[in-house]
Parts: structure tokens; sequence; C-alpha cells
């Protein structure tokens, strides 16, 4: 294994944190608040450490699939570790558990919270813990590669490990060019949400927030009663944005390309706004009852159900106390989560879909048993190595699941509470049901249990494999 | 497809089932109740439609897997239907969804009763009620085969078709001799459950009917306390038999067959027995508090593990009280079931090691991308229509899971109930937790709520596809 090599990419990651970390600072120092020090402070730590780890550039430049994996896994957990710095210092009774856990639920797009009163922050903190999930959801190592002129050809290993999906396909035959487009794409997209919830009268700051928060599908708000207070024109606001960015962004790099019949055509999310369209209507029938007037009505299904299906997490209402056949398909629609190649956690819409076509497969397989038929996904064959991967995905995803409830248990909190509140952190969405649900938080659990909900969170960002991959010992091993 | 054989198949079936009857009719008679004239009315209506159905032999004897799937969904329900007759009838204040779904839950092994009350019913149906476990429990159709003389060579379709486990082995050559060993340990197994029952001192009915309800792993019983007011003695006696009817029969065969070796090299039965001491000292270390005496603890968690794994379903203590991290530990137990070739439900131990080697297979190929590993299981390699099987089946087992969970919401029970009804069903276990807890029971449902938990009873008896391919239109469009 090249060790220089993920050194020097860990190294690079932690100084563009540091770079992005000027952003808040200039912040808080607008709103002349004296934690500007905290986070200027972390920003020098990190880019200190990181010139450090990529002071000296290797001479062996190759990477594979295995260093690939692990710089993905170190640098996001070394970029949350100094991104939580901040926190720790700057909001009382904090541990570092707690500033870590939150600071990993921005980065991962959760925006799960362990705060139990955000109002009374510092604007430039809030601005960097909502910050982070701009920066999560994309992912920082595409900016690297974005930025970096020497990172060699076998970079797809690196993209693979940090993009949500099953599979990457590179938009362009560079690697590079297609992490610079998407990057483009996205903060086009952030900045369309700043200037529409400032024209619906949202001030620069808090329209920023918001839109890292929903742009990155991550979740994390300023005010204690997360999207509740906010005018219906820009919840509707928000709801658009949710559902844009848990879309495959290949279909945006279409239209920039005009190669408009093929964005129309994308399968993934065709199916990505029909589920999303269908689980919506069942929602509003089952709680027509719980608000008054249609609009209202359609307005609460369709936040809330774009909300967890694009695992951002925000909520315009306490669905913890609607009817439990709305809550199920909240769940449902929690697991299943947005399209691959967007900014959304859970298993991805496209998986879905795969699973489902390899199902009725083996069903036609079992009446006919010589049929030789080709699964097909957009159009194309898929490959058998992506099949297996899906299968295999869908495995871990049980394993670890199971796993991280029994460990959660340890906890004692009801049911509900503890299986919610690792569907809330695995698939990145933030607020689960009872005591995690969208008016309660996660300070309750023990240390413990946080550590294995940050893994979680980890694990459901990156796609399960890089952080399993990290704990074991073959890993580590030279090369034989 | 070969519809003629199929009705001369579950025309077979019916008459077996009839002849089957006349046990709890003898029963009944010896009790004096009037009930008796129920029970053989259902076997005289179930031996007509049999003899109707069985009366010309096809011409063509020959059937493939479609065949065979289909023989075996349609004799399950069609079985169910009839030996609901005496239930519907006897029971005051039964409708008909329900004594179904009672005799549905008999034969799938599962347990789950809608019955608020047992001990005042008349004996005989409570022994026909018990004794659908242990005829569900092998399987009828390897009863129809192991006795039909003119069974075709393809007959293994469908012995794969009714048998618990991803593959089925034959012990022998022929099909029909291994269905004939097989009923015979059967059938040793219960008699020395039953004698060992009455040299504690059960009556022999008793010992009967709980014999019926463990080796078939199924979980009636005859008490409504019921396994609560049994002897210590008695407790542990169940306990042994219901995990010796959770291991692979294959080690039966072997021990019968003098290769000691191969019995206790058995890679499933290791593991399955290491998961249970596992569990069981987990859940015994968390519940150390709960009774008193290091006896009570180990005798409770002991029997209530083993009868959750194994998806019996009787218990000795309310364990719906128990912390959580017990309830989320038994939970686990129920999912991961028992042994392939045994009378026990859930995916399968064989199932959850195959998957855990596939995982471990895949992360050893992101670190050393060119090395070649064979999955082996029971020393031997597994077959890649193996491999796809079980992977189709578990993302199968999740849709069908996730459906059923949505529907059974409507009924706007709490979280756990709903969720923990599914569980207990699909997995043919019986209790589950709250209000389908060891104490509750499944009367409080709508009979769409029933209907759906029917489904699923036969769905994971039956290895999830006949159920599925039933209620598909292609299985019954006519051969190309």
């Amino acid at each position: 294994m090249n060790r220089k090599m993920i050194a020097f990419f860990v190294g690079r990651v932690l100084r563009i944190e540091a770079a992005l970390m000027i952003l808040p600072t200039v912040v808080s120092l607008i709103y002349r608040e004296e934690e500007w020090i905290m986070i200027a402070a972390a920003a020098l730590i990190s880019f200190g450490t990181g010139y450090l780890l990529s002071f000296r550039k290797p001479k062996n430049m190759s990477f594979y699939t295995r260093e690939g994996i692990m710089a993905v896994a170190l640098s996001w957990i070394l970029m949350s570790v100094f991104g939580a710095i901040p926190l720790w210092h700057a909001v009382a009774h904090i541990g570092f558990t707690d500033a870590l856990f939150e600071t990993i639920s921005g980065f991962t797009t959760t925006g799960a919270s362990i705060l139990t009163e955000v109002e009374s922050l510092p604007k430039g903190l809030l601005f960097w813990r909502s910050f982070t999930h701009w920066v999560g959801g994309m992912g920082i190592l595409v900016f690297v590669l974005a930025l970096l002129p020497e990172a060699a050809g076998d970079s797809i290993y690196l993209m693979r490990a940090e993009s949500p999906g099953p599979s990457v396909g590179k938009l362009v035959p560079k690697v590079k060019s297609t992490a610079k487009i998407l990057y483009l794409i996205y903060i086009a997209i952030t900045m369309m949400e700043i200037v529409v919830l400032m024209l619906t009268g949202m001030s620069l700051y808090e329209a920023s927030v918001i839109s890292f928060g929903s742009v990155g599908t991550g979740g994390f708000a300023i005010r204690n009663s997360g999207c509740m207070e906010y005018t219906a024109l820009q919840q509707w606001v928000i709801t658009f944005f949710m559902i844009a960015c848990g879309a495959n962004f290949n279909v945006y790099f279409l239209f920039v390309a005009r190669k408009f019949r093929d964005a129309f055509r994308s399968e993934e999310v065709i199916s990505y706004l029909s589920i999303y369209a269908i689980i919506t209507a069942l929602v509003a029938f089952n709680i027509r009852n719980t608000f008054t007037g249609v609009h209202d009505v359609i307005r609460h299904s369709m936040f809330n159900v774009a909300s967890v299906m694009t695992t951002t997490g925000y909520a315009t209402a306490d669905f913890n106390t609607w009817p439990t056949f709305s809550k199920m398909l909240l769940l449902v629609a929690m697991f299943i989560g947005g399209c691959a190649g967007s900014t959304a956690g859970g298993v991805k819409v496209s998986r879905v879909i795969i699973g489902s076509k390899t199902i009725r497969k083996e069903l036609q397989h079992f009446v006919h048993p010589r049929s030789v038929k080709i699964l097909k996904f957009e159009g194309k064959p898929i490959e058998h190595a992506v099949l297996r991967g899906i299968n295999v995905y869908f495995l871990t995803y049980i394993i670890i699941f199971a796993v991280s409830v029994i460990l959660v248990a340890l906890d004692e909190k009801d049911f509900t509470t503890t299986v919610t509140a690792v569907i809330a952190t695995f698939n990145n969405i933030g607020p689960g049901l009872e005591m995690v649900g969208p008016t309660g938080n996660f300070s309750q659990f023990s240390i413990f249990s946080k550590y294995v909900l940050m893994f979680d969170m980890l694990a459901g960002r990156l796609e399960l494999f890089p952080m399993l991959l990290l704990f074991m010992p073959m890993t580590w091993r030279r090369q034989r």
C-alpha cells in the first residue's frame, strides 16, 4: 500500500478544509462575534497538519482501489476531527464526542443533532455547521481531484469510493473534468436557491445556511423549530431544491450539454420522481385530517416526504405524531433515499431498481428455466461486477444495521427510538421517530452509542466499504 | 404447464390430509367430545375433493420447476382451507378468516394465534391444531413423495420448493428415499420427546401436543400461559428438542449412517450452535436481575432464545418486558432462524454464513483486486446459481417485508406491534413484541391485515418464491 500517497492526499484535504474555514471566520467577524478566533484557530491547526502531511510530494504517485478507499475513509475522519474544534470550544457544556458527532453529522449530510438549543449559538459557528453539509454533499475528495493538477489517471478509484451509488460513470473521459463539471453545477444550484430564498424575504445569511442544508441534503437548521416557522412559499422553494438535489446530477450535466432527450429519459430519475409521487400521494391521503385545508395537507406531505426521501431531514411538522401508516411510508422512503450521483443518502434508487429487476428475472427463470435474459439499466446491460456489488451492498447493509441496532440497544431506549436512530444516521437523514423525532435530538445517547452512530453516518455516506476496510487488519498488512 | 399433474398432486395432498385427520377425530372421540363430527366432516370433504382432483392419473406425469412450485403453493393453501373447517365450526364467535389464520399459522409452524383463550377448547380440536405444526414442519409434499410409487424422477423440484434452505441436497441418490429417511428421523425424534415428557409426569395427550409444537418448531400451546406453568425439568426437555429440531436433519442422517466425523463437522450446525450460545450468553447477562437465581436466569434465556431462534415461539417468560438489548437480540435471532433442512423458519443459518462469506470476499477483493478466491460451504465450492439464489432471496425478503409492514400499518397499531407482527409471521415464529408479544395475540388486526400476515406466513414457510409466483400472471400463461 502506498502510505505516502494516502498521507499526501489526506494532507491536501486538510489544507482545503482550512481554506474553506475562512468563509465562516469572515461571517463570524462580520457579526462581531468573539468566536471567530476559534474557527480561525481550527483553520490554522488544520492547515498546519495538512501542510506537514503533504509537505513532500511522494515519488510514487500511483494509487489503486485500496489507496483510494483508505484516503477517503481517513480524510473524512480527520476533517471531522479538525472541523469539530470550533464547536467544541465555543459551545458551553459540550464534550468532544458531541462536537465530533455534530461535525460528522454535518459532513455526512445527516443533520442529526446533539444540540438541544441552536438559536442562541453564534452565527459564525452555525454557518460553519451548515457549511459542512455543503462541503460533504458533493464530497471533498472530488474537490481535491478538481484542483490538483498532479492527480494520476487512476483517480477514478478515489471518486468511486466517495460517490454515492453503485457505479460511477465518467461524464467526460477525464475524471478531473467530471469532478469540475459536477462542482460547477453544484455551485450554480446553490446560488440559485440562495437568490430565490432571498427574493422570498430571507436574509442572505439565513438563505445561505438553509441552502447549504437543502442542496447538500443535510438538514441542520438554525431555528429550534427547524423549518416550521418559514412561510409556505419559502417551504415550497426548499421542497423544490431538496427534490432537485436528490436527483442524479448527471441529468443536469446532460441539460448543460443540451442533450435534453437523454436527460428526460433517465430511468433512475423517472423512477425517483415516481416513487416520490406515490409515497407523497399516500401520505397526503393518510394525513388529510391532520391539517386543515388541501394546501396545507399537500405542502406538508410534499415537504416532509421530499425531506426524508432525499435524506435531508428538515421538517415542517412533527411527523412523529402522524398515523403509523404515514410513518412507515416515511421509513421506507428513508431506506430508498435519493439517486446515485446525487448528494442524498439511503440505498439509492438505482440499487432499488436493479434489485427489483433481479427479482423479476429470477421469477421468470422459475417459469421459463431455459430463458436467457440480460438485465438492463438506463438502456445498457448491467455488468456482472455491478450486480455482484449491489448484492453484496445489501447484505453488508443488513449486517451493519443489525449490529448497530444491538449495540445502541444497550442504552435501553425504547424500541422505536433505537431502531429509527440507526435508520436516521445510517441513511444520513437526521431525524427518526420518538426521542429522535423531528422535535427530539440525539443528546441523550451514551458516548458509546454516539460512536456507533458516528460510524453508521460515515459508513452510510461512504457506501459501507471504506469504513469496514479501515477496521480490518488485512487492509494494513504489507503487500505480499 | 402440466395443470393436470398439479391437480393430481394437490388431490393426493388433500387425501393424505384427510387420512391425517383421523387421528384428531379419534382423540376427540376418546374424550367424548361432540366436536369429533366436525373433524370427521372436514376429513370427508377433504377426501372427497382430493379424490375428485386425483381421480384419474394424468397420462403425462412429467413436471418441472414451475409445476413443482405451483403444486406446493396450491397444496398449502387448500390444505389450510380444509384444515380450518373444524376450528371454524367448533369455536364460538370465530370467523372463517380467523380459522384460516390459525390453520395457516399451524401448518407453516408459525404458532401465531388469534385465540384469546385456549384452555376451554375441546381437546380433539387442540390436538388437530398442534398436529398441523407437526405435519407442516417436515412438509406434506415430502410425505406425498415418500408414499407415491409413481412420482417421477424430476421430483427434486417439488422437494426444493418446499424445503427450507438455499439448496436441497439429496442424502441418497433417490429423492423418494431421501424423503422416507427424513420422515423416519422426524417420527423418531417426536416419539422420543413424547416419551421423555411423559417420564417427567406429563399426560400422553399434553406430551404429544407439546412435542408436535416443538419438533415442528411451531409453538401452539394448550395452556393460556404457554409453557410458563411447566416444571423446570419439562422446560429443559422442550429446550433440548427445540434446539435439536432447528439443526439440519442431514446431521441426524449422518448419525444414522454412522458417519460421525461428517456429522460433527457440519459447518452450518456448528455455526448455528455458536450463534445460539453467543446470543443466549448475552441475553442471560442482560436479564441477570430480571430473575432470581442463576438457574432461573440460564433456564429462561436458554429456553426463550432457543424458542425464537428455532422460530418455535413458546415462551416461559414475557420477554416483551425484558430490557431493549435482549429484545433486539431476540429479534436478530428471529431473523437468522434455524438451519436449512430443519423444521425452523427465518432466513436460515446457511444463508447467513454464505452471505457473510460473500462480504468477506468482497472486502478482500478491494485490498487484493487480482486475487481469485472460491467461496466454500461445508467444504465444497458454492455453485454460482446457489449464490445468486441467496442474493435474490435477501432482496425479495426485504421487499416483501417492507410492503407487508406498510400494509399492516394501515391498522394504525403502534410501531413496534406493526413491525414485529410482520417479523413474527414472516419468519414463522409466532409471538412478536407489544400487542403481539408472548402474552398477546393477533385477534385485534383487521381482516385485511390478517390476509397480509397469512401471505407472509406462507411466503416465509415456502421460501418466498412459490407465493409470489402464484400471484403473477406470467405463471399462468400457456407455454410459448
